[in-house]
């Protein structure tokens, strides 16, 4: 299935009377501020998520998966999947695929489809997490970090192997969530662990191309239960620190202890120079996988207030980072669900556009606490939607994407091709 | 210190314009939704929350105090103050009175000022928490939990105590927030300790006047750092259950473990009919007394839902529930912080009242789990200041109470009338 | 395969007269404190935990599974695997078995085959966590608790066959962990839900017959992971009030918030007559079903200080409640670690056991707190490991149940018999 | 008040023959393992945990203190009351100061004291986080990190003069907890807070005599309750690396999120060479300063399994890092509490030093989890008071130490001596 540019025109034709006059009275609003709307426009308009192969499907918990239907049955499909997303939102204009999940067996025709799509590769994801059929060596007891030099020569050849599917794509980054860990005290020697994964990511590193870098993600725990190797954000940041200047540090939103603060460390890394970019979700409990912005709305302004700030003392644009949803979609439509997520996402970051920075840094330096949370809130109270749904429409894209795809019957069309009962690879 | 009408008219005046038209923008927008906003400033205006005694000065923690200035001297300053922020805001009509450290030694007086201040007496509080100079039992290891009789009959007459002071006043409500725990395994007999209280609380219950009610508030932990008697809101409701009808449980947002799901909690006291009220506040990590909506604004609006909902089940308006704001103001000045809680409480209200409860029964009932979400966020997302600004102008109060609070250097009068290191009774 | 009774004498001997010193000087000790070993040593040996069926496999995570080899590939095959844990330690007499996992076809059969290997039928466990292929209704937005009558209903009716199997087979309770929730804010009315479970538990009791219970299990969250219809104990404990006196509350280690005290919780229930016993397991983070003892010992401890002390007080032995282990065992052989399980819950039963409750009351009675610590870790600090094994040993198991485990080999027997690649159905 | 040595021999003679017989049973046993009873013995004789100033009063909490009696009056009062104990348990050899609550005044005469009592200075401690009496600059908005570089400077002036009276005492080291943070989002820029923290700690750092160190704590939260500057390992390490080798990272226990892994933050600190120290305490819900091992005691076992094998692979002894006990005696007597603190401390480095350290690796290389978690269990299990008790014993102190302070009335002698309603400085 295929959305058409005229089937997106008539949709906002539809809207664009009532769109145009919140957008009018936002774009007054903001000037009022001093506020130059359409530049903020633009930087929603460039900024651009990248879509996991891996959450087209329904995910499922260790209790069970209640499977939808429609789901894409191949990579072509799922790139197809992505397409869909894009052209409703122009904002999901990249994948990052999953090997062994994912394998692209003819990069060409893959990138032929991307390319009309007008989807890139983003970063490749590796899996030690799991065994595959066949297998010669079992990550039952760790990959990177294994105490059996042959379960690690095994991993360390999947991930450069990852690291050519994606050269064949034109990624320029891969990145390595390393579940190794230990679930009870006594199982693994820790400092054992984490030479032995240094020793692996060296290999690793020596191995990626010169204009590539690799992405250290962290988790505090799950599936490993009492220790993981990457534990937290120092962790992580310690191992680039001894790999070299291309390795960075990932942040997933979910990865992190109870009341963690996530934009802190995001400064710091940020300030050290080694943020690679984001896995988006939201959580409440654990690594929930669910929906960005659905539970903690006011923690990812804030971290798009540090990526703002960050971006400008870095002299980079959003380009500049790799952002990628990672969730989980158990009860909701997983391309509905992507959709809210990234415009959650975008509101976020509209809303950090917005504050008041002069104001802000003045209200710090005078220690006034009040007006400082103020000008925050005073940003996050602001409706921004007009100026996300805005930066969609410029770009070609859906004054209210989830509207078009139910208008369009999205699924039933995918369930109809594809079948009710498929299964995408996955989780 | 008196804020006078004209003061406030004239404030208005110079922001009316520009606030019209937001009223004028918002009502048009909620209207489209068929929402009429009248009515929601209507319910905003009616909504009063309580200030307590003890919080209208400087907060600290066990590792120090900063205290600002002019802070209020005796119980008579701390009625003006709370008239200050209710002449702002008009929708801070009460005041919760503390014992002992705010004894009215003349009841009659007190009234008058409260009364020409359009101030009413909430709840009053006891205190079995701290040792009085001269108090002949010490609460070292319990009050109305401890193991020895002497001790528990000291603090069930203390309670029985500021149960008249309140009825001097014409307060309609005892609030208990019991500290009584342990530190360590073994201290105390869970069992004993439940029994006790329960024996100590049967006894001041049978002491309540006719047309008051108790209230049982509960809390994880602190000061007591193993156990608390009443841990959380089943220990509470139990207790109520076994003292009677006229026991509820009081709900402080800080006195939870991590990551509860606080609605669900309230919906369920609502649904049992035992919803004393609230106190409101904000926190990261544990009890940290935080501005409300400061950290967890959408949480803070889920719980306005559940409220919203629960208040029309059971057909009651929001004077049917006692409303106050618990928290420690360590940085901020206290009277700034309060209008800071007050206004956030209200956008949560008025974001929660604009809800499309028809829709959202819909999706509920189509297990649309995208829309149902969609319908919370739209509500969420829409800026409701202009509601509640107006509904504070209609009372007669300020659209920017902060901004005039600090126009008329309201804390430089009082540091001039206080003087600049009074320190005000509380924690 | 079968352990025969000469294969544990045998090794008994081996290890006997040190097992004999060891229990010598321990005997000595505790009887220098007065404490009659001999009557702790038939405590023990008369405790008994139930093994549930789903156990017996290799678990795993959402993220994987990594089975071992040798997986019980049947009902019977199961009941085998646990009489062989029973021959070894004697603590595990008993079976739960989980519908539809584990239907007993022919009852009289399993029934002789149990009897044969001295195993009773502990209570049976519903399932409407998951679907079922063919199964009309699907459990994707829950099952008692779901918005349309129909799936209800279908969860009842599963509900009142879960009871059939079990009358059949003599088991007395029936448990329901009930995982229906919410993954999103709005998803669902938590009144509502409430309700309608009220409902379907209340015909699910009508179903009971006269001298059985229903557990009803609570549990903080996953799989949903925003709310859970019975999330917390106060929940089970209003739900169980509403059934009526054959309702008890049943208490998985791991399904608490973060710090919760959960020894308190177990206080309180027994104090209202309303504990229906345990799910153990250990976890550091969430339902991390670990072994039980292997993270928090002391916790364990202290959870059975409370447990001897209720029983006591209800003048109950510990064949009055429901003990079971349910972990899940992801990088362990089960056997072994349910082995390990055991010995842990005897350990801490025999260190609660052997608390100078008379010391201790006096101590809290005087509020002498150092000494009431002191009194628990006294207890806890003593090497209890030789009441263990002699309650076991007396009971015809093994002094060393994981060590004669090791000396038959008995996993490569049982994967000779079953094969290397057999799964287990479970988790 | 001073405890003569024979009052202690008088008192060990009464429990010689019972606890010889203990310790030959103890010895036995682990001779049988191949464990060397009196090479353990002489570890525990050799390790020295420093009191610090401020932990020989009753503590409290932002509600209240319920002093005790006895309490020290002066800075010779408290090197007493550490005398008192190190003569007890001969484990308490040196005293932490606190700055400005404990100034030598001459320190000559202080030094001759301690050396009396056969006490050292450890690290002597600063403190930034309350204002005392006409400081010039206020603390309120943080010290080191503060936007007003004259706050700033004084913070580093008092820090380098903290340094100045360690000298004057012999002790080696500078350990500086920084409470700064911010209480709300918006309040302060993490960047900026970081940098100007590095630029103050490298001032301080240039006045550090050759042969000192700075011990650089962390803090998750508390008495911020948004963000604090040095929130968790990776910062404090982050800084140390930015200031050089005398910079090192200390560890305190309570200082973690919820269900941190700290003794995998202790072992990867240890490989990086980074670890200073410790400050001892247990905790179940935030910072709560317990009784060290009276909540979690496997956890302190699971640290000190670290630090042995951290020790060894450095070649240190148990000299070469920083051991203090850092907890608040709210409901306990402190003299009390710290001997208890300080047995626990023992009891776990006793239990690390028997783990099998041969079998542990061998289990681990051929991924006997059942085997490793058991290894670490049968040396958690052991009971090794008796090898705690005869490294006192054998050092000069008491085979019991609260036994004789309670039969020796200390507390009611220190209570005659300095009144009941003395206050010691610090919390």
């Amino acid at each position: 299935m295929k959305i058409e540019q005229y089937q997106i025109d008539q949709h906002n034709d539809s809207l664009l009377s009532r769109h145009q006059k919140q957008l009018r009275y936002t774009n007054e609003q903001l000037g009022e501020q001093d506020i130059h709307a359409q530049g903020i426009i633009n930087e929603l308009a460039a900024f651009q998520v990248a879509i996991p192969s891996w959450a087209l499907g329904t995910g499922g918990t260790r209790f069970g998966r209640f499977s939808g239907g429609g789901e894409p049955r191949s990579l072509e499909e799922k790139v197809e999947d992505v397409g869909l997303l894009h052209a409703l939102n122009r904002s999901s204009g990249s994948i990052s695929l999953h090997i062994p999940w994912d394998i692209p067996e003819q990069a060409n025709s893959i990138i032929s489809l991307a390319t009309s799509l007008d989807l890139k590769f983003d970063a490749v994801n590796s899996n030690t997490f799991q065994d595959q059929k066949n297998q010669e060596q079992s990550y039952k007891f760790g990959s990177l970090s294994h105490v059996d030099p042959k379960v690690r020569k095994q991993a360390v050849e999947h991930n450069i192997e990852v690291i050519r599917y994606g050269k064949d794509l034109g990624s320029k980054a891969l990145s390595i969530w390393l579940s190794d860990g230990s679930c009870f005290p006594g199982q693994s020697s820790f400092v054992k662990s984490f030479q032995y994964t240094l020793e692996s990511l060296q290999e690793i590193y020596a191995a990626l191309p010169d204009d590539w870098k690799v992405f250290v993600e962290y988790k505090a725990y799950e599936p490993n239960f009492y220790s993981t190797v990457i534990q937290d954000w120092g962790s992580s940041l310690l191992f680039c620190q001894k790999l070299g200047p291309k390795a960075d540090v990932l942040v997933d939103l979910g990865h992190h202890l109870p009341n963690a603060n996530i934009e802190q460390i995001v400064a710091t890394l940020m300030m050290e120079g080694r943020l690679a970019g984001f896995h988006f979700n939201d959580s409440k409990y654990g690594d929930d996988d669910l929906t960005v912005g659905s539970i903690r709305p006011y923690m990812l302004f804030l971290i798009f207030v540090e990526l703002v700030d960050g971006m400008k003392r870095a002299g980079k644009g959003s380009d500049g980072y790799a952002w990628m949803i990672d969730a989980s979609h158990n009860v909701k439509d997983p391309l509905e669900d992507l959709l809210q997520s990234v415009e959650a996402i975008l509101l976020a970051y509209a809303q950090a556009l917005i504050v008041d920075r002069k104001k802000l840094e003045q209200a710090r330096n005078e220690n006034d606490v009040v007006l400082a949370q103020q000008i925050l809130q005073n940003a996050f109270r602001t409706d921004v939607r007009p100026l996300v749904r805005e930066s969609m429409r410029i770009n070609g894209g859906c004054i209210d994407p989830i509207g078009l795809f139910r208008n369009l019957n999205v699924r039933s069309e995918l369930m109809n091709e594809r079948g009710k009962l498929t299964v995408a690879t996955g989780l």
